[in-house]
C-alpha cells in the first residue's frame, strides 16, 4: 500500500518528535511520587488516540493509575482488534548509568535512548500512529480499540478489575500487543509464549536492634549471613531449583519443540560478548534459549541490609531485605508458587531469625497458538514488509495480563513485538531504534488488512 | 578522698551539661560531608582540655581527621599516664530507628541518648572531668597525658604515624582507654584483651549492565545469588569459618583459662530475650562468651544489589557489593587474614563473576597483663568505688591502636571501661547510663593516685 508509506514518509518527523515528547513524563507506577505525572501521561495518551482518529477516548479511573480507552468502530459487524499497551515504565534507577537522562530522550546512531523507548511507549505508539495512517487514508477494513494501562511494570493489580466489568466496551476478536523483541530485522520473530511472574519481598528479622558487630559477633545470628544462606540454597549445584513442587506443574516439553527451538539463530560468543561474561549460567540439561522460554527461574532482584553508606561501620544489623521472583512456565499458577516460595523461605529459615515475605505482583505464563487468525494475520502482515516470515520463539519476559484477556474475553493474543533483546529494558540506557519503531508503524496497517480479510 | 566527691556533687549539672553540648556535635569520621563538624569537634575537646586545667593543648592535623593533645605535666620525674580516647563516632543510620534524633541527646530514665553518648565521646569526657577535679583539688600526684583522636571508628589511618612521629611527646608508663564495657554496676569487670578486625568490601560483577530479569533469567549468573553463595560458604554447619588458613595463629585457650571465663556471670535467658532472639547461634563447641572473646568471627556488617526502592523492579542487576568483617584474636594478624579473605572470595567466584575486594581498615587483637601496675592501679580504683574488684574478660570488640602504642611507646594498655553491652554502641538509640558517666568520673581518680603511688 504505497499510500501507507507515503503517509508515513511525510510525517516521519512529527511521528518521531510525538514519541519524544511522551517519553518526556516520567511515569513510573511504582513510585508514590510520580502520581501527578501518571495522570499527565494518561492525559497525553489521550490526546493523541483523539488527534489519531479515535472516537469514544475516556481515561477510566482505577484505584491505582489511570486506563486510557478509545475505539476506531466502522462498522460493528466486522472484525475487532484491541490493541493493549502500557504507558507507564520501570524505575530509571540506577540514575548514574544513564549516558543520558532517562527522561530526555536522546537520538544517537539512530537509537532513541530513554526511559520506555522500547517499553512499552515507543511500542503502544507505534500502534496510535498505525490508526492515524488507517483513518487519514481512508483504507481501515477493521475495527480497532485501544486498551492502554499504567500499570503493567507493578503488575496490573487494578486491569482484571476493568476487565471484567467491561466486557462488552472490550469485545474484540483477538488482542494485539507489542511489548515483546524480535531476534533482529534481518530475523524477525514472534513470541508464541511468555513467562509467567510471583514476585515478593522478604524481611529477615534477627535481634530486635542493630548490635556492635564486635560485641556480638559470634553470639547472634546475622541476618545478612542467613539471608544469604536461605538465597544460596534455592539453587544446586545443577542450577536447578531445590523448592519441592517448584516445578510440578511446569509442562516438560517435547523433543520436537526443543528441535523446532534450536533453530532460531543464537550465536552464544556473541551473547556473552554483548553482556561482557565469560560463561553462560543456569539449569544444567537445557541450552540458554531453554532456560529463558520453557523453564522457570529464581532471580534476585534486589538485597540490602546493614550500613550500605560510605567508609565502614561495625554493625551487626538487625534486618536484611531481598526482592526475589520467580519466572513461570506453561502450567505453573502465579498464586500457587508465590505460596510454595513463601512457605518455603518460612520453612528453612533457622529459628533464630523471623522471615516475613509478601506478594509485590504475579502473572500467569501464557502460550499463544500458531494456528490462530491473528497470528497468521501477523505474520504474513510482517513477511510483507521485512520480506521474510518471523521464527516464533518462547520470550523469557511476563506480560501479567495475557491469561486475563483470554479468561475475560474469551479471545487470543498476538505478541508482535518490534523491539530487540539488547534494548536495556528495565536497565540504564534502554533504546528502541529509530528503524525498528517506523519498520512497526510500517508492518501494523498491514495487520490490521490481513486480519479483516481472515473473516 | 572526699574533696573529690564535694567538687563533683558540686559540679554535676554543669558536667553533664558540657558532655551534652560535645553530643550535639555530629562528629562522624566515616563521612567526607562531617569533615567541618569533625573540626568543631576537635575545638571543643581543646577548649575543655584548656578549662579542665591542660597544658599544651594543641590540635594536631593529619591527613584525615585532626588528634587533640594536651597534657598536665606536675614534675616530669613523676609515672605518666597517657589517656587515649576518640571524639568521632559511628554513622548514625538508620536513623529512622532513632526515638530521638542522634545528634540532640535527650536524657529518659537516667539515660543520654545520643550517638557518642557512650562511645566514646561520654567516656572520653570522664577523663576531662577527672583532670579538672584533680586540679582544682590540687590533688594531682602524676602526670596525665591526653591523646584524643578523630579517627577510631574509621580505623585510625593516621594515628600510627603520629605515634612514631612523636615517641617523645607521648612517653608514658600506661595507656588507659575507656572505650569499653564493664558487666554492670554491680558486677564490675575489665577488660584484658581485644579482638582485632580485618574489614573488607567486595564488589561482585556479572553482566556489564542491569538486564531484564524475564529476558534474561536463566541465561546469565545473577551478581546477588552468586554473592549469596560466596557468604554462605564461609561457614559450615556448625558455624565454623571455612576458609582455609584463617584459624592457623589462633591461640586456643587452655582449659583453666576457659574455666576461669566461665565463672563471669552470664544468663543466656535474660542475654536472648535482651536481643529478642530466641536462639543465639555462632560456633559449635563454644560458649557464647568464648564465641565472643576468645574466637575469631566473620560478620556481615552491610549488603545490597539489585532495586532496592519502594515497589517492584524486575531487574538482573550487574553488581553486589557487601561490607565483611572479621574480628580476630591473638595471634591472628589483620594483614595476614586481609589477604587470606580477600584471595579466598576471589578464588571461590565461579568465572562468571569478578570480584573486587578492598580493605577498608584492620587492627591487631591484644592482650593486656593483669599483673601490670596498671591493671592493678585500676582494680584497686574500682574496688574504692565500687565496693569490689573487677572480673577480668576478653572483650568482642576491637581498639585497633592497642598493638600500636605497645610497639611505638613500649608500655602495656589499661582498659578502664564503664559502658554497658546494653547502650547500644554502633546501633540506634545509643546511650550511657548517667550513673556510669558519674561514677567513671568518680573512680578515674583514685586510677591516677593509686598507679603514681606504685612506684
Amino acid at each position: 500500500m504505497n499510500t501507507w508509506k507515503e503517509y508515513q514518509e511525510q510525517n516521519k518527523e512529527r511521528f518521531l518528535n510525538e514519541l519524544l515528547d511522551l517519553l518526556r513524563i516520567p511515569s513510573v507506577s511504582a513510585k508514590g511520587e510520580h502520581k501527578a505525572d501518571m495522570l499527565k501521561c494518561a492525559e497525553a495518551v489521550k490526546a493523541s488516540l483523539l488527534e489519531a482518529g479515535a472516537d469514544r477516548v475516556t481515561i477510566y479511573e482505577t484505584e491505582g493509575h489511570p486506563i486510557v480507552y478509545g475505539e476506531k468502530i466502522i462498522d460493528p459487524g466486522k472484525p475487532t482488534v484491541l490493541v493493549y499497551g502500557h504507558y507507564d515504565v520501570q524505575p530509571a534507577e540506577p540514575l548514574e548509568l544513564w549516558n543520558s537522562p532517562a527522561f530526555e530522550p536522546t537520538i544517537v546512531d539512530g537509537k532513541i535512548f530513554a526511559r520506555g523507548s522500547c517499553d512499552d511507549k515507543g511500542q503502544m505508539y507505534m500502534h496510535v500512529k498505525a490508526l492515524e495512517i488507517l483513518v487519514k487514508t481512508n483504507t481501515l477494513q477493521n475495527n480497532i480499540k485501544f486498551c492502554i494501562e499504567g500499570e503493567e511494570e507493578i503488575g496490573s493489580p487494578n486491569l482484571g478489575k476493568f476487565v471484567a466489568a467491561n466486557k462488552e466496551l472490550l469485545k474484540a476478536d483477538c488482542v494485539l500487543i507489542s511489548d515483546t523483541a524480535m531476534l533482529s530485522l534481518d530475523t524477525p520473530s514472534m513470541d508464541v509464549g511468555v513467562r509467567g511472574l510471583s514476585y515478593i519481598e522478604v524481611e529477615v528479622t534477627g535481634p530486635n536492634r542493630d548490635l556492635h558487630s564486635g560485641v556480638y559477633g559470634g553470639a547472634v545470628a546475622n541476618p545478612i549471613t542467613i539471608l544469604a544462606k536461605m538465597i544460596a540454597s534455592l539453587h544446586d549445584e545443577n542450577n536447578h531449583i531445590t523448592i519441592p513442587g517448584f516445578y510440578d506443574d511446569v509442562i516438560i516439553s517435547t523433543d520436537e519443540e526443543r528441535a523446532l527451538m534450536a533453530k532460531a539463530p543464537f550465536n552464544e560468543n556473541e551473547y556473552k560478548d554483548e553482556l561482557g561474561v565469560k560463561e553462560l549460567w543456569g539449569e544444567k540439561g537445557y541450552t540458554t534459549n531453554e532456560r529463558i522460554g520453557i523453564r522457570p527461574t529464581i532471580e534476585l532482584n534486589g538485597i540490602w541490609g546493614g550500613y550500605t553508606g560510605e567508609g565502614a561501620k561495625t554493625v551487626l544489623p538487625s534486618k536484611a531485605f531481598a526482592k526475589i521472583s520467580a519466572r513461570l512456565v506453561p502450567n505453573q499458577g502465579s498464586d500457587k508458587i508465590t505460596e510454595i516460595l513463601i512457605n518455603h523461605l518460612q520453612k528453612i529459615a533457622p529459628l533464630n531469625i523471623t522471615v516475613k515475605a509478601s506478594l509485590h505482583h504475579g502473572g500467569e505464563p501464557y502460550m499463544t497458538p500458531i494456528d490462530s487468525k491473528g497470528y497468521k494475520a501477523a505474520a504474513k502482515a510482517i513477511e510483507t514488509t521485512f520480506g521474510k516470515l518471523p521464527i516464533p520463539v518462547r520470550g523469557g519476559g511476563s506480560i501479567p495480563i495475557c491469561a486475563l484477556f483470554e479468561k475475560e474475553l474469551g479471545i487470543k493474543i498476538v505478541f508482535m513485538g518490534f523491539g530487540l533483546d539488547s534494548d536495556n529494558l528495565h536497565s540504564p540506557n534502554e533504546k528502541f531504534n529509530l528503524e525498528n519503531y517506523y519498520k512497526g508503524i510500517e508492518t501494523i496497517p498491514y495487520f490490521h488488512k490481513y486480519f479483516s480479510e481472515m473473516f
